[in-house]
Order: C-alpha cells, then sequence, then structure tokens
C-alpha cells in the first residue's frame, strides 16, 4: 500500500484572492508579522499499487485528470510505501 | 524570515465527503486501486518573527484562532527560516 500526500496550489501567475483574504484578517487580529498567505488543498490518497514506479504513475495521471485545473493550479507530491497491519 | 506550511485535516472521528466525492470520482475513472481520499487545506505563510520560538508560538496561535474549525479539524506544521534576497 502507498500513501501519496500531494499538494495542489496556484500558479505563481495566478492570483490567490483567498490567501489574500486570509492575510488581511490575520492583520486585523494583529499578527502583524505575517507577509503573505498562500491558500491551497492538500490530499492524503491511499493507493494499493504493485510497486513505487506505478503508483507514481497512477498519482501523477489522476491529480492531471482529477485534483487539479491544469490552467490555474500545479501539484507536488510525496509518495511513501506504508505498512498494513493485519495483511 | 519564516515559511511555515500548515496542513489542516479533519479529525478521524469526523466525515469527510469531499474525500468520499473524489474516491468516488477517481473509480469511475478506472483508477480502481484508490482505497482512500481525504481533502483537507494547505497553507504557506510566510511570517517576519524575531526567532524560532515566536515563529512556533505565532503560527501555533493564528492557527487555532482562524485557519481551523478546532471542532472537526486539526492541524500539523513546519516551520523553516527562509533566506529573503536582497535584505
Amino acid at each position: 500500500m502507498y500513501l501519496a500526500k500531494i499538494y495542489v496550489t496556484y500558479k505563481p501567475s495566478i492570483l490567490d484572492p483567498q490567501g489574500e483574504v486570509i492575510k488581511s484578517a490575520l492583520h486585523r487580529l494583529n499578527y502583524k508579522n505575517v507577509e503573505s498567505v498562500m491558500q491551497g488543498k492538500y490530499f492524503e490518497i491511499k493507493l494499493d499499487a504493485e510497486n513505487l514506479i506505478t503508483a507514481k504513475q497512477e498519482v501523477e495521471a489522476f491529480s492531471d485528470e482529477l485534483l487539479i485545473n491544469v490552467n490555474m493550479e500545479t501539484f507536488t507530491y510525496e509518495l511513501s510505501e506504508i505498512a498494513v497491519v493485519g495483511d
């Protein structure tokens, strides 16, 4: 079993309105030290692939196909093998 | 300058409807290997704290106060010092 941790963020050229709103809210709450806020999405996906290479291919394929908006977003991921107790 | 990477996820006892929907969609797209999907939020926040201890305190305080719903969500974070070119 593999665990993929996938981080989806806006591409650098894309405006992140949610991040700006959160930054303003933090400043109002007196966290004046905050310089920038970027909000993205985070996925933890478990998959039962044959090996690391297949797992990698699947993660890259379905992230592009379903998880991100390829025009505006980009993603990075970490993939690790996990033990399933009782298998 | 410090960079905090904050990962917000549902607490284990809380149902994650978005994750379930994404899992079903991946199965329909023929990614049958996918066992579970958890969707959370991801923030990258830059802050200008005096030192690592202050940065840590601020990140924990504002995450609890603004970024998460303490009843349903929990968070983990990584904090690192970053160099600002031109400073």
